[in-house]
């Protein structure tokens, strides 16, 4: 199994989640992303892209975190927003806001020699302050629902016991398990 | 000549920009646009797709709001940046900020066969509150240097006599008449 990604943080975390399962491949690239409105629709155009130059079974993982009172944003531009604004940015942005309800949500695309989609959620709040260490993006400014620490205070193993690309990968598992047999 | 836009206020500029020269016609639509770095590799994407739908000679126009305090941010994503966060995320990210420094870009991707870019620059301010109420977009926020007046304060045609798409656009006349000849 291959995982097409530029971001090492990602790879670390399906390693984690879909355990020794399955002998899991880093192509460590960047591939074309469309200007969609829904990670679902970004990640099918890039698999499609990406099938006609992977010569295995492989998949990848479109995320973004969805801030309520922005409409979305940054959504499918997290990862641009992260590396322009930062932690900071989006901070600045809900000073004075008070809904603080956002989502992260992932989509695995994975592609044999068909597309399939798996997706997972998780509802939360944006903190007042940056907190925590671990994981990478907007984690240290994303507390889960009936949780008090942020993704990035969270050990690597706890929030991949619960995250969005958890519940993603727990979807994507069953499916492959189920297609071994 | 076509401009192929899903935005009419762009339509409307260049009626004015490239004036009774040529007869410009509006092909309302959306097309796709990637997730990249600079407005001339997204429109260069756009015109190779759209070469293979559209049966004459066309042009796009892809423009955006780079300001330099946060790297660049809204840049390429600057109409997707308009419609959720607004004039009102940028000037609430602009808080505090001392650099205010921001440049409108304008990227035209004509093809006729093949694909010609002009671009158009003009440096700026970000303003303390939105004023006016011309033009589209980030116009209220921004004013140019040398002015006083935001865009969106400006009648269109002022706007239109030193704006970016006007530096683009006058460059693009230029290759248009020489072709003429």
């Amino acid at each position: 199994m291959i995982i097409v990604t530029s971001n090492k943080g990602k790879y670390r975390e399906y390693k984690e989640i879909l355990g020794g399962h399955f002998n899991l491949k880093l192509m460590l690239m960047r591939y074309p992303e469309e200007q969609l409105d829904t990670i679902e629709k970004v990640a099918e155009r890039s698999v499609y892209y990406l099938s006609g130059i992977v010569n295995d079974d492989f998949f990848i993982d479109d995320s973004g975190l969805f801030i309520e009172a922005f409409k979305g944003f940054p959504g499918v531009y997290s990862s641009y927003v992260n590396k322009t604004l930062g932690n900071e940015g989006i901070l600045r942005l809900m000073e004075g806001v008070s809904n603080r309800t956002a989502e992260f949500r992932t989509c695995i695309a994975y592609y044999d020699g068909k597309l399939n989609i798996f997706t997972g959620k998780v509802q939360g709040t944006i903190s007042e302050t940056a907190r925590g260490k671990n994981g990478f993006g907007f984690d240290p400014i994303f507390i889960p629902s009936g949780h008090k620490l942020t993704y990035a205070e969270m050990a690597l193993e706890k929030k991949n016991s619960l995250s969005h690309r958890y519940r993603a990968g727990k979807a994507f598992l069953k499916f492959l398990t189920k297609k071994a047999i």
